[in-house]
């Protein structure tokens, strides 16, 4: 809290909240100058183990103009609870969309401080979905099959107003990949084949 | 050909796939029953831990009547790789979304073909999200922030012939909680508290 709280329009930022601001804006400007830089593919493998159990690898992806691999490889499993008749050897995969959305807005809540000269003490959340599985079982044709509705609770702290605070996460809701997914949902094709 | 999983009017199916399908077939008699069982809430708790960087626990749900702990806490990263300004502690959030949906149909695949008196050998499912980073760097307000597209390929064998193979997985995506929720999104509800 003993830092001033930069006036919005100073520039360049230094690093901040672990975020180097400036290799972000300067990200952010080389898009801006060649958009085809901004196509990313990412992509996960997954292979069935058992019953609901799976298992995914998540390695590279490709964007920037090229292919990147992470740092490690990645693997997740995902299963379906006891009392569901799985093995729980993983979360539920439906489970997994909450993380993705606390931690997609979480992510921009560290940029868009940094990049607003706010200093951030702690960001934590909660997230909620509500689903009838009387949908999924095949019970019910009127109810959907996923959650009805996901609520996500944020409590933040920094070296800014309330008001500033709230601005920030609004800020990163509205820019919020895995948001926007969620919200307005997203083309999805399928493709099968067989193998004796 | 077009079986569903209906166990008031088949007869028991025997433990297949690692599905214990008598108690699966219990389960969902139960919860025509009382659909009061099926109501459940998911939940997921996240911490910002630095830049782009957060880590989420998965502990506790509810659902079929009361509270349930997952066998083992689950914690999961997530981060922005280095071409995204962060420390690839994770993978993304959004690659998250991937996993989900992959291993969530998956799931109803092993479900389905026990009921159905199949027995898989392997189930592999490839997926890829194409997006356009101009929306979620704020360059475009055209681009969307999200997915434009996911793409999701599934290779299945078992004893069965290749158009009852597709079929499950039909039946699966038909029945997929993951899969409605990405096609037709879910809304989504924000509370922002500040702390000083």
């Amino acid at each position: 809290m003993a830092e001033v709280i930069a006036p919005a329009t100073r520039a360049p930022r230094e690093p901040r909240n672990g975020v180097n601001t400036p290799t972000l804006f300067a990200t952010i400007n080389a898009v801006k100058e060649m958009p085809a830089l901004a196509q990313f593919k990412f992509r996960v493998s997954n292979q069935w183990r058992s019953g609901t159990h799976s298992e995914s690898r998540i390695e590279s992806f490709s964007g920037a103009g090229g292919e990147h691999y992470h740092q490690s490889e990645f693997r997740y499993g995902a299963d379906h609870p006891a009392v569901l008749v799985g093995q729980d050897r993983g979360p539920t995969p439906i489970e997994f969309l909450l993380h993705g959305l606390a931690s997609c807005i979480t992510a921009g809540i560290g940029n868009i401080a940094a990049a607003r000269g706010v200093t951030l003490t702690s960001v934590e959340s909660h997230v909620e979905g509500e689903i009838d599985l009387q949908g999924l079982l095949g019970i019910s044709d009127t109810v959907r099959n996923g959650y009805e509705r996901i609520r996500i609770s944020f409590t933040i702290a920094g070296d800014a107003p309330p008001e500033k605070l709230r601005e920030i996460v609004e800020q990163s809701r509205a820019r919020s990949a895995v948001f926007d997914v969620l919200t307005n949902g997203v083309p999805v094709d399928i493709t099968v084949n067989t193998r004796a």
